[in-house]
């Protein structure tokens, strides 16, 4: 590690930019040799992260070379790491018979995520190149829900039987191959789960002790139904490194670990995340034609609030010739509800993540909501109203202003916390649907408040 | 673990309902005794994150009765798992002396977490309640910047000379008493960092394996000024559990555990989310008061953009009297561009904080939101130019709008593609400042386009 070096690009850091200078000698490579083995030893001292890093980097065209001349030397792992459009553009340079050779040298729950990523068909034929019972192993866990304990878990798990003593444990560990594992789980004679050593126990315990003895009872064990958000509340609740999941029997099945954890709670804020931003899921390596068209759904949407403001508008267009400056104040209380009803349904849908919102504490959140929204409308209706006010010398100007803003706001409060709670309630997505229901809304009474209140004031 | 139910609350999982469970149980105990050992007893088999979720779901009263009742037996772990306002209100039940008794406990970067939250003179009172070497220690932690590897790190951290046998390494794990561990960290005579052995790699060893034989070299450590954004793209491309940190000359003074990273990873994108979303951060435990407070920021940034909406409208107010419908369609091209422009900042901010957007590809991914912009923009322009003549009738309006939805679509992805990777060059939050700058801009921009089109096209 260089340590002496000072000229750090400060907003992207040493890590990026080491590997920038990778990727620019990756390209020059790429456009000026044709030498195999020297780019196959350029790749050789690289983390497979690392090399889906510098993939995802390169043009189409680079990266369809560099795969194809990496080909007999493709790490599997590499896939895991590349975002799912690049994983299936990458997959696609290689036949069936390749691709099942490379699959096969992953650990079970890797395998299995690229595998899912195939279309229906390609994984049958995948599966048929591989041994038989490789094949079924594979089959079988295929059919089990993705979103559940057993479809996160990874099979390979050492478990010990609880008369075993320590020495007995560790000559087992080291007869056979496992990928890394953070805590020894104890079972009876039918492998049913009892308890578990976290590793870091294990390696001070004498040879001699029984591992019923040291091990630690009522450890948490995830039964394999659980979905992966029950998953990862559990794992946050008791910061665990590693749980085994158990069938219906309690017998351990598998285990799933932090790093799969990890890689769902980061799914899961950043899918909310893209959500509230009007995508479905990131599209940034996606083409210019995906990218469009998975952007038409929510525009329409917009197309639909839009009409449904003109339509309104339209209804009480003859309210705007009476009195001069409506037509200049028209578009505020939609805006000020928009923005104060997101804010209300941002935190809710996070906390609904979290779990910190729940049937317990709706009520007073809700209330709280309510509470804000009196605050808050009234102050922007009285200072907006005011403005109205120095600016058109007409109270009824200042008080349909005002009005509008407050009663929108308030709107804004009680619909941004309603609805993304009912909207899990009847197990939607609230990031996804809260949105476009709330600015719909608040932009129709928006424009309604004001121009009815107009209609109210100024023709009555 | 009760397998046998069935009646599963789908929405919010089985340990959700456990604990709700237990939240009830607890209301009704400390409304219905002053019993404090059997409360001390209910909460004896609970994990510290557990209490901390109990204790966040009562309301303010029950909380503080709880506390004060648990005071004696307070373990400071339920301390690090509460939100941070919380945690401020059931710190503040304790007294200085109190305080630094239940915080001697605790490992040295969860102990810092708390004494960073406390106000500026209350630590250093806290502090003088400790042993002369730990207050030293701590108030030389406290000066390390906050969110560098040197204020993220655990400073308990085993080290092993590389001379070492796996025996020796051994039998110090047993004589001393260390927080939870993944990997063994192995150096040289000046306690430099040479490499790292796994702990499930090292159990296997023989006794008799000297460590640098066995060690892995090459394994990334973290200097200690590196920022968290830095630590968290390196665990993550490297799938760590655990790292060391170094100091300039690549001594080791300490660790930096998976779960800190999670938590790190976690607050970013929720923070990310937040700011989307137009909260500076969850306000969800905060009162009525503070929550409105937190809140006005935002929506005084609305009122600067309806404000300028307004004045754009006056300026232009005569064109809407010569063509009947021009009000009607007024919001149109705004709303649009608004939410096209925050499609394409969604995507750039979160390819920001995952480092997948950098120097090396903004300049295609610019051109690529531009393309979508154009075919998006073209395609609703159209469209929207279409409805417009089907509805009254003229040619014109159909212009004005599809001219002023496509060209206000265009900037929008440019300006959503080039505010966020501006203010990030500039070391700012795209995630904070973007949203009002993109829509204050589209905004202005999509009445300024239609009313200024129509001007064009009706009145000269």
């Amino acid at each position: 590690m260089n340590m002496g070096s000072k000229s750090l690009n400060l907003s992207e850091g040493r890590l990026a930019q080491i590997l920038a200078e990778k990727i620019t000698a990756l390209q020059v490579f790429l456009d000026g040799s044709e030498d195999n083995k020297t780019l196959i030893k350029l790749m050789e001292g690289l983390y497979p992260s690392e090399i889906a890093y510098l993939i995802q980097h390169l043009s189409e065209d680079h990266r369809h070379q560099c795969v194809m001349r990496l080909k007999d030397q493709f790490n599997a792992e590499i896939l895991l790491f590349l975002s799912p459009s690049l994983r299936r553009e990458v997959t696609n340079c290689f036949d069936i018979s390749e691709l099942s050779k490379i699959l096969m040298h992953l650990e079970s729950d890797d395998a299995l995520i690229i595998l899912r990523d195939l279309e229906e068909g390609q994984h049958q034929e995948v599966l048929r190149y591989f041994p038989s019972e490789k094949s079924r192993f594979f089959s079988e866990r295929l059919r089990y829900p993705q979103y559940t304990a057993s479809g996160l878990m990874q099979s390979e798990v050492l478990v010990f039987p609880d008369h075993w003593k320590v020495f007995q444990a560790l000559e087992h560990m080291r007869s056979c191959h496992t990928p890394r594992f953070y805590d020894v789980f104890v079972v009876d004679a039918s492998r049913r789960f009892l308890g578990a050593i976290e590793l870091s126990t294990f390696v001070k315990c004498q040879e001699q002790e029984t591992l019923s003895e040291i091990m630690t009872r009522n450890v948490h064990a995830i039964p394999m139904d659980w979905r992966q958000e029950e998953i990862t509340f559990m794992f946050r609740l008791y910061e665990l490194i590693s749980a085994p999941v158990i069938d219906t029997a309690s017998r351990i099945i598998g285990v799933i670990t932090v790093d799969d954890v990890m890689r769902v709670i980061e799914d899961k804020v950043a899918e909310d995340f893209m959500h509230l931003g009007g995508i479905h899921a990131s599209d940034f390596h996606e083409t210019v034609r995906k990218t469009s068209l998975g952007r038409l759904h929510w525009l329409m949407i917009t197309v639909i609030d839009v009409i449904l403001i003109s339509l309104v508008i339209q209804y009480f267009e003859a309210v705007l010739y009476f009195k001069q400056g409506l037509t200049v104040l028209m578009p505020i209380a939609a805006a000020m509800g928009g923005n104060s009803g997101m804010q209300a349904a941002t935190v809710a849908i996070r906390a609904l993540t979290t779990r910190d919102l729940n049937t317990l504490n709706m009520v007073r959140f809700l209330w709280k909501e309510v509470s804000v929204s009196w605050f808050n409308g009234g102050l922007f209706g009285l200072g907006l109203g005011g403005l109205a006010f120095l600016w058109f010398k007409d109270v009824r100007v200042a008080l349909v202003l005002g009005g509008a803003v407050l009663f929108n706001m308030l709107w804004a409060g009680i619909a941004g916390t309603l609805f993304p709670i009912g909207i899990a309630r009847l197990s939607g997505d609230p990031a996804l649907s809260s949105g476009p229901l709330l600015t719909t809304t608040t932009d129709v009474l928006g424009y309604g408040l004001f121009l009815g209140l107009s209609y109210l004031v100024f023709r009555l």
